[in-house]
């Protein structure tokens, strides 16, 4: 069979755009309420799309009130949306910075069996300024050490998912034996950060590791890609940029001693489906009509670890002099790196920035008809791209449902994209093996 | 309206009595499988109970297999289970030992949102030895101190769920206004465990609070109980024993300047019932002939903080010499308590005394009809020595089911059970207040 696009939908508030929570065509139901993600998830299986993902962050962001906070918690939405779905892969974000890797790894493999298999886990090292004061921290740790640690974190949770071979549970009424205890083994882990001894108490799971996401960007977050993650999304603002950092990538995939296609790269996607440019055109610029200057600047300035924007002039041309180093910046390098590659490029200014930003936040974004949307992912994913798209409808539900209606199906009719959902877990979905047991094979 | 039961059920693998798994009474169904879950919070909620709850250790138990362990993980399983339940509340068991305050609070305030006000939390310190190792610690934290770390951890908690109020998400859409940032307050709490800033990065919920459960009953248990606890899960074997359990607790409670009816007294009662007295007692038999030993002596030495038992003959009456004295023990006091208090009473032999905590780890045991199961409910509840019942069923689910059919139409007719769900939240259920926000009122 032809290799095919992996689509994943990114589930956020009532669409990626900033604007989106006031938009006529966002629904009204709270972003409290689980119906608002049952019915996206519904959607999404509808659409045959490979997963949904929930993003996260262990603060309240905007202190402001402008724009909509991430609601709920990824890992109890999950389990949640495991019960109303049957094919979808549930990918949740989790941080290897503030959990307990036996906590973590207990829960995500509770997932896995709840949701028989579908499970992805988005690491994240948690880039957001104020996050440690909520865990006993008075500064947020070091990128190096951030990622120093979630090295050592994935060494002590891949361990744990290790320790219970697949016959473990004998389950022998008869013989009243329950557990086979030689087949199940401790992990007697003693390094730098963490002491755990393990094993695990929960069986192994369907696919006993989750599908392992990651999406720093930054040279530590691409080194530890390169390592651990089988599928990257990242924020790709053009062609150029994102075929650069597919090759670097997959490159650094082969240098660790992996093969490429054991990780998936899946940039961010964020379209205006209308049936004419015009419209298309149109429905952006209600958009961005309802989007704040005070959150674009929060925002950016968070991006760079707190810098403060609001002395620039909004309407000259930006160069890359105004903005800091992002070698020096500790939240999130590689998002900081975005910023100052579309000035570097495009010369925006402020105002011009912030709009473009607040359309998927430096992701790739595209306004136009089906087919437009169709050929420029055929472009991507045939140009040594994307292995797929991360979707990042601008409103959601209502951009998700025409992305289904309209543009699916004629991906489908390229032979781009699957007709019915065949494979089990989401792991053989993303064509990727079932790690064996470390410890018994 | 008469004062009436509160009937919980205790899920636990295929039954409270440890030959359960093997009786051909009991389904075959994974227990990693969450239909076997699904099916009992069905028949949990036909039955009309008030609610369902989840016991946990972070660790695996018994590893000489003779017996399953707890698999999944109860908040994952809670958030599972509110997808597929209307009514019934959903209570888990998490550790102030081993989580993170900023991480708890915010999983149960989740689930209180996923579940429109049905949590409720069971507050347990953790106390079998080993889970101290799959935390990085190379001792269990002594008894006293990990009630000290409870203390604090509650009143981080319970600051985290005030810190929004309840009109803070404004949503509106026309004005640009999404939150009322002066309607969410930092917590700033800095104690001699914890430093937690907050807010609490999730809106308040249906209850503001879970419903806190707890289950310690140990001198510092008791005195956190009548602190915190709005219902307490306890072992009681006979009617005197829980009256005067019951008696002291409230006693307690009206000592902090709490109201007696602000806590309810949840003793456990594990009932066989059958058609005659002969069939239950033949079931019970048919139950006792497929336990082991080894697990019977295991459980005992973990009760007791690792003591060895096995060199005790097992035919010989037992005095309470042969028991370690429980106020040294350091696992779970009232655990080792309630073996010696059965010693001391009834001078049972090794093997009798096995036999009997088989049956359901010494909590209140019945063998008998529908209407001697009644009764013994109606005497327990209407002379001091209960306000309802943790049902811990022999088998599951077919004795909940049995239980359900013949002994809840009894209650009923009596009136001291409800023919119908009135009250939404779990809260309202168990005739609780839902809690201020001791920011905002
Ligand atoms: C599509 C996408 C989604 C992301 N989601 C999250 C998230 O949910 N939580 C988070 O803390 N970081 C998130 N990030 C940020 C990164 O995972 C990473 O933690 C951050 O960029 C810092 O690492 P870096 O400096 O290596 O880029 C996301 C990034 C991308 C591109
Ligand atoms: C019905 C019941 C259920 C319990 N469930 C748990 C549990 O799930 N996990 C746990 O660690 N302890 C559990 N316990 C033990 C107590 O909550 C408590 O942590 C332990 O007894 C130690 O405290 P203590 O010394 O004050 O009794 C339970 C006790 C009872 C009576």
């Amino acid at each position: 069979m032809n290799r095919q696009l992996h689509l994943n939908l990114f589930v956020f508030g009532r669409g990626h755009h900033e604007g989106a929570w006031r938009h006529p065509l966002a629904p009204s139901t709270s972003l409290t309420d689980v119906e608002h993600y049952q019915a996206l998830a519904a959607m999404a299986e509808k659409g045959l799309l490979d997963s949904l993902f929930l993003a996260d962050v262990l603060a309240v962001g905007d202190t402001q009130g402008h724009s909509p906070i991430t609601p709920l918690e990824p890992i109890t939405l999950l389990a949640a949306l495991s019960a109303t779905t049957r094919h979808i892969g549930l990918i949740g974000t989790a941080s290897t910075t503030y959990m307990e890797p036996f906590n973590l790894a207990r829960q995500f493999a509770a997932l896995d069996h709840l949701s028989r298999g579908r499970i992805g886990w988005n690491i994240v090292t948690s880039w957001v300024n104020g996050v440690e004061a909520n865990f006993g921290h008075d500064h947020q740790p070091p990128h190096a050490e951030r990622y120093a640690r979630a090295f050592e974190f994935m060494e002590v949770v891949k361990g744990l998912w290790d320790t219970w071979a697949d016959d473990a549970v004998l389950d022998d009424r008869s013989a009243g034996q329950y557990l086979q205890p030689e087949r199940i083994a401790a992990l007697n882990h003693r390094g730098a950060h963490f002491q755990v001894r393990g094993p695990l108490n929960i069986p192994a799971s369907p696919q006993r590791h989750p599908v392992l996401f990651q999406a720093g960007s930054s040279a530590d977050g691409q080194r530890f890609a390169a390592q651990y993650a089988e599928a990257v999304f990242t924020a790709q603002p053009d062609l150029p940029t994102a075929q650069a950092f597919y090759r670097s990538l997959k490159q650094q995939v082969h240098e660790v001693g992996r093969q490429p296609h054991e990780l998936l790269v899946l940039p961010g996607l964020s379209a205006v489906v209308a049936e004419s440019d015009q419209q298309a055109g149109q429905l952006l610029e209600e958009l961005n009509a309802l989007t704040a200057l005070e959150t674009g600047l929060a925002r950016l300035s968070a991006r760079f670890g707190g810098h403060d924007f609001s002395r620039l002039p909004l309407d000259l041309p930006l160069s890359v002099d105004d903005l800091p180093n992002p070698d020096g910046v500790q939240a999130a390098q590689s998002r900081a790196r975005v910023v100052v590659e579309l000035v570097r490029s495009q010369r925006p200014t402020l105002r011009q920035l912030l709009t473009r930003l607040a359309g998927a936040r430096g992701h790739y974004t595209l306004a136009g008809t089906p087919e437009q949307i169709a050929d420029a992912m055929q472009t991507w994913f045939q140009n040594g791209a994307a292995d797929g798209f991360n979707l990042m409808p601008p409103i959601m539900p209502a951009m998700l449902a025409t992305f289904i209606d309209e543009v699916i199906p004629l991906l489908q009719q390229r032979g781009l994209f699957r007709t019915a959902y065949q494979q089990h877990t989401l792991r053989q979905r993303y064509g990727l093996a079932r790690p064996a047991s470390r410890f018994f094979g």
